[in-house]
């Protein structure tokens, strides 16, 4: 059977409408011959009414996955596998290895006492420390302790290294990167460091000391990097700032208490290509429904509560990680009527946002929040 | 045969070198189950060592594809087709539509008296004009007549049309959008406009008689959004700022005399995703072989000449299209010992530096110039 | 007689009214020794309800200045004066040899073969050439050759030397700058260059060469510095640009076709804190009143007509030299029903908007027209 | 005896250096009367080789205005007074009631139960909390709560207002304010609020609760003044900020840990012309000098030391206010050797920068640390 062209077909004034014919497809086949094709065969493809994402709205459990993290020690060893990750691999995206949209995401697990060689590449990288004592982070020569819920950058351009300390605990957290994008966007370069492991040039925790400081900056430093120079977010001032600003402030409908993690330096992201969040849901609050462009992965980080994604709910406790793909409808729940739920996110909003295709749209029906599918 | 996991592996330090054993197998298949996978089995393919496009290096003779674009006339209505265009379908970028890597470039026809229903979208567009006499086009109100070597835009978010006056004549143009960028980013929104055509509401040119001036700006206006509010880039005073720029520079080893187009208002691109240039070779000149990040795609505007990408040798003359790859090595020569060639391009470079992924290098071995393949 | 202390008072809710007592004026004596006061002393004065500037509307007709300005050629060299400038002195700012504000201004004579020694200081600086042949400017090793209303700037931190060509004639033209502004401020500096004259380093006039061209900036170019990259803003296309914005738009009510010179490589004013325009008034044009904060001296390039500057009306012609005071009133217009004028300003529009200081207002009575004092 | 015009002179090449003759003063004169003059007279004079503050390096001892500021108490009431203020009037800056450069500072005093009346300025202001319990600041409707040490804006354009509650006790306060600059720009304006206090539209402190988390900022919220959402800086989460970064940095050899107050949403200073900061003197500490443009007022929060500034040595203790005018050299000491030394500093840095007028120099012989004056 032949190849057929009006697949796309619309009948609506300044669409393309054009029925394949005998005379047409011989066209068609002239143009594929010289590397050409005529627009109109694909144009409402090509230029939908608006986004339909391929990504598809998934929850992953951590009980689910903790166990198939932990049965990697066993199976692979870092020297061999590089890194202990086990990736979260979104149903519509798995040519591209994302958890969700151009985003990729993976539990790691390393044991104490070991230590992954330094390396440096142009994807930017993120990690949400899980569980374990001990973990720590280099990134260009700055030391970091982590804990749980400890929120750290590498980003793109520097020389990072993950490690355990020989008294620590088994570890586990959340890598987070934009991989898929970087080589989407053909863009990608790696590099092991010569020495395999980079010398420490700092007081450990010395990003935070000097940047974490409130409405504060080090005079006289000029930071030209495109991402921020503080590397390493900890939970407990994360989770007083939140609890503050809830005491302030209704927060958004939406979203209850958002806050964005920021470079310091100028109020941004905290990276180029990838913004984090985290968020708290008061008692019993249940947002309304909007939905916008971009693609975000949660990570439940305290508490339980649930997701409607278009139309369809997830509920989530701690350490579950679900996404809400581009222009699809959400809105939150907490499930407890005592507890407050906080939710880290990281997405790509810097990149809908510097390429002008940030757009937000509220559900309007129904009080603004979703009819749930059966 | 089953399938297998260890197509990736590197015997390099800090890379995955793991085999498949049917434990692993066993385990991997386990995963697929829960919507995971283990990195080491596809990390040494999505973190490549640099970049390799996918895109190949290809070059379209304007006399191939103007027979080609004409017969269009008769087999198709632009009330069936939308648009009357033929669009270059890069060989390693057919299932995206795309010239190279996220850019869409096509030809369009015209005849006199037609007019294009008025339309928007999120995707950002540009017009390179070929040939033909009474084109013009409207973008939010503001009318453009066009002529050769014009380049226009139609930024993302504007409502816009194309027409021909009634006493012109067939005109051929290059169009140029990132429409497989936006889809990828699962951005694109599109919309007719509700009387299929707009009013022209100032008067016609306005743009470039306000926004053209070297130097000057109108006082009191202030411009946010996020692409140029001059339009309308003509010919004639594009080659003479070239022509000025010659004697006054040497202009850059692997360019000549290039010009960006920019956004008056900031010195900026002209769009949020699309950056454009015009470059004069002056006669009898060679450049030096670089290569960068991002997609660039070249229009002859004047002369002949030619390129030599990734080793390989490319001629062109007056309305020939050609593309560089992300990451391929390209240099450039004038073939007229008496005349200047002149190549308009349109590229993705405000993607690339907004993001961070910039990135060039100079190439080193012979002279800075490279061996040409047979 | 004792000093008073309460000159100042307003009875007014939220003002100070505090009359002198034998008791309070004995502790204002004892404050005073302590290199102390009291703030209600003052408060009325210090706190206005709106700025009444110490600048007085005055206009400085050129037939006058010409004839003493040409009178110091026999009286002074160059040599002895450093620069033969006869300056405007604003009677309200004869302290800090201002011509309006924080702004000098004075006309400058050079015979041919005559060469200025370079120098370089803290404060911006520009000319506007009024009359003479042969005339140019080095800035940083960028020869210029200027012309009558050419505009030329030579920036803080800059090399700059003026001269005459041994082949050209007397050479008249107004020198602007914010050397008030900048001992206020206490951060003048000045040197004379070592060698008395630098050496040129780029082909002439090559600034405009490169940065001039409409719409179009040299791509690679990456200019860091607060002020223009193009130095020379030539008479001849900027008369062209007021000419054809004003066949394309109303302008503003206040200042018909008004066109601010930029610097093309981000749209900003000229300098860090000067900016400059050039306006045209159409003919019989006659605009309406408003008036703003910052400092503004105008400059007759073309025609003649008319400013009425609180309720005072001015009569100028070519090359007269008018200023306007923050806060006063203005309206302008042009005696010729026939022929266009155009009028040259440079301002501290730069100081009062970074710094948070601009401030506008329409004149609402009289249908937007002062009435004019007799 | 008539007036001499050549005070100035200078035997250097490139100045000037004109003798008054009988003819030259005749000439003078005429100019005078033409509203003009010859720049040789003065060129000397207005163009200085490096900058000569106006300003005096003055300390003001807390114990000695404390005592005079409690004194106003009974003398005037807030009512008549407007505000009770005892104003620091450096010795060279008298004419503009400054107490350094262009920057105003008082101290002003209020009893329980006082409120002063709001209103709005185009002058920034910002208080620092000396002692008292009670007192609290209205901006734009939202109130804060202060305690020593407090750090607290009240910009430009804000309605505000200060007032003691009823259970509180007699509180003092240093006021900053750039009154001088304004009104030389000639831009103040002034307003009293037309119900003479405003409401209180958000729960108290909701602005530090919002705006001063550690690298987090309120997503969604779009802040477009020029200055700080955040306008309460408290002093625990100051101070502590400089512990910690005291243990992770050298700091500067000139100020030792010294951190500016930002504007969270930018970083940058905190209001349009006035900057801010703290620094720490570790136990023992002695900087190096250095001089730099712009004026600086310091006020010990904490400790006791001293400054050497042009060569004079000034010892400070708790909240004694000293000031560091335009290009003086200046190095700063901890007295004690236990215990550290804090110094609060607001400045006209933001005018310096955004002007183009900021310049630094160490201090190069005498190991970097000047000889100190008999």
């Amino acid at each position: 059977m032949s190849k057929t062209y009006d697949d796309y077909r619309e009948d609506v004034a300044g669409r393309a409408n054009v029925e394949d014919t005998p005379e047409l497809v011989a066209y068609y086949e002239e143009l594929a011959e010289a590397d050409a094709a005529a627009l109109w065969t694909v144009a409402n493809k090509i230029e939908p009414w608006q986004p339909v994402s391929s990504s598809v709205p998934i929850l992953w459990r951590y009980s689910d996955l903790r166990e198939k993290v932990l049965k990697s020690l066993d199976l692979v060893s870092p020297e061999k596998a590089g890194r202990r990750v086990i990736y979260l691999n979104n149903p519509g995206r798995t040519d591209v290895a994302a958890a969700v949209g151009w985003l990729y995401s993976g539990l790691q697990v390393m044991r104490p006492g070991e230590r992954a060689s330094a390396h440096i590449h142009a994807a930017s990288a993120l990690r949400f420390i899980i569980e374990g004592r001990g973990a720590y982070t280099i990134v260009d020569g700055h030391k970091m302790t982590l804990g749980a819920n400890d929120f750290v950058l590498t980003p793109n351009g520097t020389w990072h290294e993950h490690a355990i300390a020989e008294d620590g605990t088994e570890c586990i957290w959340q890598d987070g990167l934009d991989i898929p994008l970087t080589n989407a966007l053909e863009a990608n370069f790696y590099a092991v460091h010569e020495d395999l492991h980079q010398a420490v040039g700092y007081p450990v925790n010395d990003s935070t000391a000097r940047w974490a400081a409130p409405g504060m900056l080090p005079a006289g430093e000029t930071w030209k990097n495109g991402y921020s120079p503080l590397f390493k977010y900890e939970w407990e001032p994360t989770y007083e700032a939140l609890t503050r600003h809830a005491q302030a402030s209704e927060g958004s409908p939406y979203d209850g208490i958002l806050m964005n993690y920021v470079n310091p330096s100028n109020g941004g992201h905290v990276m180029q290509t990838i913004g984090a969040s985290m968020q708290l849901l008061r008692p019993g609050e249940r947002t309304k429904a909007h939905r916008h462009t971009g693609s975000f992965l949660y990570h439940c980080a305290k508490g339980e509560g649930y997701s409607i994604i278009n139309g369809k709910r997830f509920e989530w406790k701690e350490h579950d990680i679900f996404c809400v793909p581009s222009w699809a409808w959400h809105e939150h729940g907490n499930l407890s009527e005592s507890d407050d739920a906080c939710l880290f996110c990281f997405n790509d909003m810097p990149v809908m946002e510097k390429l002008g295709f940030w757009r937000e749209e509220a559900f309007g029906d129904n009080g603004g929040q979703q009819p749930v599918l059966a």
